[in-house]
């Protein structure tokens, strides 16, 4: 691939994802050619080290990565394609079946268009946020057509690899159904539940704990970036969410049926198969190294709340050769002391035990 | 309060609630007296230091404890206040309104009697899992009605005191509607969306990321417990749901005339009110130390999946004095390397990312 190497990649639309693989190129010594419809975006991005302006007689691009809005990729696509006629041509839009389908219906040359999207984000956007390692481990689909050529798809997973992210190769509309699951839904969700709190008075918020945070999280996401997304894949959404409807419904009738009578014939059976379904569905969500999620236990410490003692704490298990799975803290209110919760292997939740009790520290329940 | 010391507490039920009070009223030299319908249970609770049977002819407790399961509690709530005409009577069930509303029919004496329900949890249950400090630092609300004597609020807030707990006054019924918008609802909602996963394909499951683990991670709970508990609260939790089913009713339809017509008008606008409902809901949780949510910035670090690491690295925050709001560990597919999101308040950020560098780390986006 040392030829490559000294070609030029063009990522048009300097935001948070293009500056960042305008960064993760450059940080591998790749030539990389930066254009923005604003003018002051894309010396942004030049002068944060994400690449250069194109010069007059540039040689054409070997690859084009389209980073720019949503609702003007598919534009920004077919233009490319028809700019570049030997160029392989990729975007990062997080929906990919209508955009395909803009590019072919355009009569583009879809052979040297790969559909992309990296899996990566942040709380925060523009090309101020770049940075370089931001695929670094996030999965980046994919998804080619049977038009697509094999030349294409193995420049643009080249790209993926490059980055540090772990390509996966999906069908359009597989891709948008998945997301639609894996992350439009659960969005959805989210805000779904945090909206119940907007009428409900200080004490009953007071009594929030780490189960509505996490379920929540989310929910504090960009508003008008969401919108374009779902409008993006309004089809795959309200898909799913006619699923969810559907046991929404039963929950309710279940629990209306409850109130009027507590014994009420099939009920409690009802509620029942609806929680039963989320611990099954829950089991499939891959945990570690892409393994099913093995069942970690939970040993809870008290940390006073002040820098290093957490750092402290965890040097007792580093020195025990005990790994850290994960690690929640929760602060407790009005007292200026946490709650750290460490996740380890059962295997490992013995040895924890004894050996924080050991150091001095204080188990919670 | 010295004389209350050598008097004895009674707890009727010996899980993991009720054990967790034995051991935390032992550890503070109290005497406690144990029963279960299940001598197994209560013989266990005993030998794990909870406290011990009552003797023939035991004096009278001053505190009664009910931790009997919910189905039972206000039985043996009625028969403790019955028994000890002397005592104060609490319990620690989840749900509330129903629970005093047959205490009250029953024709007891309710001065004597203060509903209680400590908000702490595990995710094992059982005397074996009992922990003296299972209620630090957690909530435990007290549910007194116009019937209630001051002096029997104060003797139970004074145990969930003693137990490290924080107490709050509420109403019966606007405990149960709290609970319903802050823990009940957000289990549900976490199940609906892990119940999605059920018929999703291997590919769409793979793409899983931090976002969808967070909004079902307590989906993963016992389906039987939750099964009482809702059925416990089911007008409070239907009235919450058929809010949420309005505004779900909203996105399916606002999702399904966008896949008619991509221009469909108020489609989005309709979207972004639902959505902007859940940015305006979450602000409202509270946070550290019980103020409102300070917006933290997170930093993230790639780390090596091996023992010690994570410790290495919040040593070195440790050193410059940051302290660690949250940390939250990301295991990356198919790779022996983490991602760790260090959660700091913004003024900490810049410094923390230069520490971070300087002492050799790879900060990833």
């Amino acid at each position: 691939m040392s030829s490559s190497r000294s070609e030029s990649v063009l990522v048009i639309g300097t935001g948070l994802l293009g500056a960042s693989i305008g960064l993760g190129l450059r940080s591998l010594g790749r030539d990389v050619l930066l254009e923005d419809t604003s003018p002051t975006a894309r010396r942004l991005a030049r002068d944060l080290g994400a690449g250069r302006p194109a010069a007059p007689n540039e040689p054409d691009p070997v690859l084009v990565v389209v980073a720019a809005p949503p609702d003007v990729a598919a534009d920004v696509v077919v233009e490319a394609l028809t700019r570049f006629p030997q160029a392989v041509v990729t975007d990062v839009a997080s929906v990919k079946s209508t955009l395909t389908t803009a590019v072919s219906r355009a009569g583009a040359d879809v052979e040297r268009y790969v559909g992309g999207h990296p899996m990566a984000g942040r709380e925060r956007s523009g090309a101020v946020a770049a940075r370089p390692d931001l695929f670094v481990g996030r999965p980046w689909v994919l998804t080619p057509t049977v038009h697509t050529s094999e030349a294409a798809v193995h420049r643009v997973r080249a790209l993926a690899l490059d980055l540090g992210a772990v390509p996966a190769v999906l069908a359009p509309e597989d891709h948008d159904a998945a997301v639609a699951r894996v992350s439009h839904v659960p969005q959805l969700a989210a805000s779904l539940v945090a909206a119940r709190l907007l009428d409900a008075d200080d004490a009953a918020v007071s009594l929030s704990g780490q189960g509505l945070r996490d379920v929540t999280r989310i929910a504090a996401s960009d508003p008008q970036l969401w919108v374009q997304i779902l409008a993006g894949n309004p089809g795959p959404v309200a898909e799913v969410l006619r699923g969810l409807q559907h046991d929404l419904d039963v929950l309710v009738r279940s629990l209306e049926r409850l109130a009027a009578d507590p014994e009420a014939l099939g009920a409690r059976g009802d509620l029942a198969t609806v929680l039963d379904a989320g611990v099954r569905g829950h089991a499939r969500i891959p945990g570690k190294h892409g393994l099913a999620s093995a069942p970690l236990e939970v040993v809870t410490v008290q940390v006073p709340d002040r820098p290093g003692e957490v750092s402290k704490m965890l040097a007792v298990m580093g020195e025990a050769g005990i790994n850290l799975e994960d690690l929640r803290i929760e602060h407790v209110p009005g007292r200026l002391v946490g709650l750290a919760e460490i996740s380890v292997l059962p295997a490992a939740r013995e040895q924890l035990e004894q050996v924080l009790v050991e150091a001095g520290w204080t188990l919670a329940g």
